[in-house]
């Protein structure tokens, strides 16, 4: 073990780089400031390019025309930290125990493109060359959506041509065993605000003749879902493109299901919709979340009102064949012909992405699935996941090739949410697998 | 118009006496030595009770067996500020602004016990002495529940052993309308928490095969009435007395209704149970209301987590007929049944308190509406009010006294809202009642 590989992911770690949060700005960049100069360190040319939001890093090798290109991509930035009370440690002072590292980004994604960028670096120092034209490309807004990413591929189409794209951001689907992801679901927000009286109101004084705006919110999210814990809204799942056979059955077959996902999650029972596996309603199949709820008080003992409004914060997950903008179409259509004409219903639509698909079989994607095999010495699951990064569509659409999602994540890393960590020997796999993908891609 | 009476106001109303907040304790208890400081000083004998809560004043003249008794109580403490940014000026700084009182507690029930503190003090300071006997009863509980008064009555049933009580914590129907109150509702509170997965879960990762601990609280609250709004809970009207005729069709004349209440609240529509106006839904029908909810991320932007838990306070407003008691178990054994086993659901029961109902045109109750009459000049309207004040059942089974409530906040005081306010024209209003009512009630 490299402890200074170690140390420099401690570094790493100690930015508060929340990009969703106005006040760690100038951390975000301090962030973007060290990357780049980790990236010339290890003798890469990097540069720091401005944009409307956080800075974007790009670095590179000496390009010859001989030889293919791979982009590798990543993010800096970070999810927010609340409940703050709930990390064991403070999220971004990092901590090590029995050989997994604690910390805000660990897994998601400082961890896993900072394995990349020490690849590169260990085998620069002992060939001096990469078998490849590389290319990184590693933004500060993946967790805000990418909001300025598109605009810059366009604009640095050229500099950023390249044969395929390698993106570690993605999860293995237990320890040791190497994980190709060949699909990913898209996302769409909408924060909901319900208002009704003009102040808060006494509820014994007006109780009974006013609509509570809370309880107007509860029964929109009722709405969202039907029995069957289908999502409600008409024209949902219009163009869902449905499981084939093969995913069904060789998912049935992975060392993780529902036992592992109870056990992960810790929830009482599993849930969800009917006619699906819990991997299949993650994996393939929508769904419409609450991923925030507040209003009236909350503080301790009673006060008895009537708030005057109520928000909450919604994510739509979706799945290859879906549109966002054709979904949130649905939804805030269906959403205002349910709210009552005794409150107002506004609706703001947060950041989106598409569903992604590609096929693993491909010569890359056996080339991937060969780096994999190598670096785990088992064989590679093919899976679809969950989560969303939208970038990967972008890529396809502006720069006209496919990605690798070589993920490093295990189910257990807890991205997004308290005690976030990543396994060491994680980390050092990463690293082995960067080396052995560049060789692989390179043939 | 007496200054110096608007000085005193004004000194009450800066004692931010927050009884359900432990951090005010010591500014509850100042507030109570201030005012058993004021009592003395007009000539009655005061003294402050400590409880396990906060004190109760309690202050009476000299006594004489040959003229009946009367209770005044009123309560020195307040309901918390929030959300106070929506506050023109801070909640403890008084603020007169046309003729207007602004300051949490100003209406609700400080400018009203208040008033009775000063009617007394002009009265003795002419007389030299009142025509009755009379008992201050001055508690910091009220917004709590009057955790402790019960006992304190129990444990001194024989000081204040009386004829009949007057409380001024009711309102008014309409400027200059003299009203008496002969109805209250109760209230129970009760909080729900339900959580899910044992940590905040990312909602790409887990999302479909987790029951969403936000979603399930927002059916549960959807569930709680039917779409007539009648409250779903089976059992929970089980005795509600009806509406009498002659009640449906006084308060139909009353210089209140629909389109001042729309007024008042801003709200886009009333909204309520079907069959009933916006004053019977109030005054006579009972209510689930959702005061407060939150659960799950609520910062600025986007965070995609599935939270491991959310909370949600609820008061439900009883009617005559009802037993808080009966209506909880009959509430919790609905929620519970209809929560699903993947969430675990804890509930937990806040306080509570009777509804109320008295003959308005007993002996006392004529002599309140002569004294209401000759102060205010007018007519009086007979009405029920949708506040609870629980202690009028208290006194009714410890002191086996009934209870004059004579309101004299407006419908726009905003009690327990921002902005809280109380004219001065009702505050020197009440200064005369006392007078009055202390007169008509010795006869």
């Amino acid at each position: 073990m490299n402890q200074e590989h170690v140390e420099e992911l401690l570094r790493f770690l100690r930015f508060p780089s929340i990009s969703t949060d106005p006040e760690h700005k100038s951390d975000v960049a301090a962030c973007a400031g060290w990357l780049q100069q980790k990236l010339t360190q290890i003798g890469l040319e990097a540069e720091l390019h401005p944009t409307a939001g956080h800075p974007i890093v790009v670095a590179r090798n000496v390009h010859r025309e001989d030889r293919r290109t791979v982009l590798i991509y990543g993010h800096y930035d970070v999810q927010p930290v609340d409940p703050v009370a709930l990390w064991t440690t403070p999220p971004f002072e990092p901590r090590i125990e029995n050989g997994i590292i604690y910390a805000r980004g660990s897994t998601d994604n400082k961890g896993q493109i900072l394995a990349h960028v020490l690849g590169v670096g260990e085998t620069l120092k002992e060939h001096g060359d990469l078998p490849v034209n590389l290319i990184f490309l590693i933004e500060g807004e993946e967790e805000v959506g990418s909001k300025h990413l598109e605009d810059f591929l366009i604009l640095h189409r050229d500099e950023l041509k390249c044969d395929v794209i390698a993106v570690s951001d993605t999860g293995m689907v237990a320890p040791g065993v190497p994980t190709l992801t060949y699909g990913l679901r898209g996302i769409a927000a909408l924060e909901l605000k319900v208002t009704g009286p003009d102040t808060d109101l006494h509820s014994g004084i007006f109780g009974g003749a006013v609509a509570n705006p809370i309880t107007i919110l509860a029964r929109l999210i009722a709405l969202l879902h039907d029995h069957e814990e289908r999502v409600a809204v008409p024209g949902f799942y219009d163009g869902v493109i449905p499981l084939e056979p093969w995913e069904r059955r060789s998912w049935e077959k992975l060392p993780i299901g529902d036992a592992e996902i109870r056990q992960l999650t810790g929830v009482p029972a599993l849930a969800g919709e009917l006619g699906f596996s819990s991997l299949e309603r993650i994996w393939a199949r929508p769904t419409a979340e609450v991923n925030g709820i507040g209003g009236g008080f909350q503080g301790e003992g009673t006060k008895t009102v009537i708030a005057k409004e109520a928000f909450a914060k919604l994510t739509f997950r979706l799945v290859p064949g879906q549109d966002p903008e054709t979904v949130m179409k649905a939804v805030r259509a269906y959403l205002l012909a349910q709210c009552p004409a005794s409150v107002h219903l506004e609706l703001k639509g947060g950041h989106a992405g598409e569903p992604y698909h590609t096929n693993p079989n491909s010569a890359d994607g056996t080339a991937a699935q060969r780096a994999l095999t190598q670096t785990f010495g088992k064989e590679v699951a093919l899976i679809r996941e969950g989560g969303s990064i939208p970038i990967v569509n972008t890529f396809r659409r502006v720069l006209e090739v496919e990605t690798l999602l070589l993920g490093l994540a295990l189910p257990d890393c807890r991205a997004h949410a308290p005690n976030e960590n990543f396994p060491l020997e994680n980390f050092f796999a990463g690293i082995r697998l960067n080396r052995l993908l560049l060789e692989e891609l390179a043939r």
